[in-house]
């Protein structure tokens, strides 16, 4: 998995029929400490995050274990929403609220 | 997936036999701000985009998660035409027409 | 996929017994515009490619979909001679003959 | 799989279901002469590792052969704690104690 | 696949219970033209190869098929030992003895 951060959203209406109702989302990958790449992937949003949120992306065949993206053409989601992480036991990032 | 502009066409007569049929274009990877980069795939085209359509590329696995495509030699399809995509608000790309 | 150059070819007899008698190639890939690149893979050719033809070639999971490679531990095929490509209506490659 | 230092931890309260109770940790990618990299993945620790262990990651669909990943969206694990590595017979790391 | 020459040895005690008994070898990317790159994997050697030869990897769902790493969380095996390989002609490499 990697850390990225919701950027934005994709919509595209014609398309396999087994991809409807998912929802697309841009999120550009970071860096450990938090920096911002110039890495983008368009994932499926399975969690439910808003943009700007920090997320784990999972990518390959991972992406379609769960019940949303199963046998679907997606080869990649936002399966979580960052809480906090640490580096050799300082915080890198922690969710305000 | 990734954002990305059909911008050609391959012919293939010899191929596996399961290939048979299925339309194979060759799609430039995009940025998130729809500048062109100079990476290039071929994949199977499951949802007839025109050259110059903005599209999304599937790779891997992904990639037979659909009725034309299942059971192929295939490792990446374009999988959706993309109508617009937003990053931070900003409407980056907005299909004419 | 990706368009290449087969531009040899790999001899080993002693290997996993269920690659016995795959014939194995490698191949240049090659930028849209038919520039060879420093990138090579080792390919299983199932489509009898010549040496210096042009080729598709399907990476990953993809590449055991053909009945010569189904279980194999494969992770490249040639499959597909290229006859001709294009980008935004100019021919780049036409194959001879 | 790739040579990896356990650099740190990830918290995620909101995420698939099937992700509950896995830990998550950030690991660096370290060259083979023991160098890090700039290079971090987050990765299913099914080995119980400590932060600064040196471990072996394996990526992909390959992830999910251990009975905690079974089935999970998780395309990263830490597979082993490394005890030693010797290149062309120069042991570069041995683990303590 | 991918030519490499077998470099160094991995020693991991205490790893999943499903990875026991298998070798693991750290093997150097080669170009087409037998230069050593700065790019290594750790693979499960199925063929039980000498540090110092040169080897084909596959990478990826391809290396859990052989008898050894079926279902393993294993994400590259060395499949086969190279004899000689040509790039267009030329023999670029041609094992002794």
């Amino acid at each position: 998995m990697f850390i990225g951060q919701v950027t934005g959203t994709v919509v595209a209406t014609r398309k396999t029929t087994n991809m409807d109702g998912l929802p697309l989302r841009i999120v550009r990958r970071l860096t450990a400490s938090a920096e911002p790449t110039e890495t983008f992937v368009v994932a499926v949003d399975v969690v439910s995050a808003d943009v700007g949120e920090y997320v784990l992306v999972a990518s390959g065949s991972a992406s379609r274990n769960t019940h949303l993206t199963d046998k679907r053409p997606c080869d990649a989601i936002i399966m979580a929403i960052v809480d906090t992480w640490q580096i050799q036991g300082e915080t890198i990032y922690q969710k305000q609220g």
